[in-house]
């Protein structure tokens, strides 16, 4: 790909994400990812992965704004009328668009050539580590969703959720905690391997330390202070 | 203290933070850490370090609205007004202000009385470990901070900052890692150390993803796909 052509996809990417300043820094993380995971990988066409990867979010704002739409489905549409419009063939819009609508972790909808796999492995790359818990810790800020639920023994409720996530910790069990066995790419799974840790470590002592908060006997002091009168 | 009065307090504390829901369950928290020290710590007057755990965040929206106000200040005040039109005597509606507008970490405003103390070690409490990483993380999407900023040659930024923070990043060096050698009470320093490795895991951990991220030859390997054609 020239120089120049990637320059224009990026700027209609950043054009499509100019009102989330995150996004433009997960889209540059998945970017190097692919980059790294390529360079040992044999893969057959760079350019569609280049516009892939640049391209993968565009579908988001769609998705923001009717939740209904799926990004990944919406952004390999609007992947494919881009480039042919930029006059690329047909078929390597198309392998674009299968890259795109595919990168989502979805049973019925796996991505099947390398290049697909590839961006796959590099968006799920960005949800490992301590990378994958600040990115959904600042997304839950911006959300408003809870730190953790608890119940009516003040236990925190860390199953449950779904798709639909009321709190941070079931999102970690949820999403989070299994995106460690579902790469492609041996690179890849290297990498999340090395990660892994961190990211049990620390929710394993946010789960302690929340509930040595509520456990303390801080209940029962408080029962005490307040029948002193 | 009556457990109706307790309620009543609590009350015009929860009337007081509606627009927030986060700051509730820090509330509730930093009263636990309070009880958890005063057990086995001697205290004077066990009803106003209640009422001014309960109190403590009441001035954030007047600092919300406008930053040149100090919430502790702000909060020592009304907490003081409030407490007197609940027939609380003046001396020990000002000992619950002292408490309140001296717990923000402040050189030239330090907590005297024990219970100022406790309260200041209980608030710094919920800013360690994976419990402070995660209140700031998710604080800095509310306010749209990013999770770092990069310089000329993509090395994250981790020192600067200052009061106003620009980054997760830079807010951790600036400020949750200093949080550690700030206690007063010898229990909020032993829970304080056993969390500490946790918080430092994970800023290491994170640094080192986002650092390898950029560093992974990422640039190098764009250059070559880039001059192919």
């Amino acid at each position: 790909m020239l120089a120049s052509e990637y320059k224009e996809i990026e700027i209609y990417m950043l054009n499509q994400m100019r009102d989330s300043a995150h996004d433009k820094h997960h889209v540059y993380r998945v970017l190097n990812f692919a980059l790294d995971i390529a360079a040992v990988t044999d893969i057959s066409d760079p350019d569609v992965l280049l516009a892939a990867c640049l391209l993968h979010d565009i579908g988001r704002e769609m998705q923001f704004s009717d939740i209904n739409i799926c990004h990944a489905q919406a952004g390999g549409d609007m992947a494919y009328e881009y480039l042919l419009s930029r006059r690329w063939p047909s078929g390597r819009a198309s392998h674009v668009k299968e890259c795109v609508s595919t990168h989502r972790f979805r049973k019925n909808n796996r991505p099947k050539s390398i290049e697909a796999q590839i961006l796959f492995d590099a968006d799920k790359l960005d949800a490992c580590g301590a990378l994958g818990i600040a990115r959904t810790l600042i997304y839950g800020g911006q959300v408003a969703e809870p730190l953790y639920l608890l119940d009516d023994d003040e236990k925190i409720i860390a199953g449950g959720g779904g798709e639909e996530m009321s709190s941070f910790m079931q999102e970690y069990n949820y999403k989070l905690k299994n995106v460690y066995t579902a790469f492609y790419t041996k690179r890849a799974k290297e990498i999340a391997r090395k990660w892994q840790k961190t990211a049990i470590s620390f929710y394993d002592g946010l789960h302690m330390e929340i509930t040595s908060n509520y456990e303390n006997g801080a209940k029962k002091h408080l029962t005490a202070l307040l029948e002193r009168t």
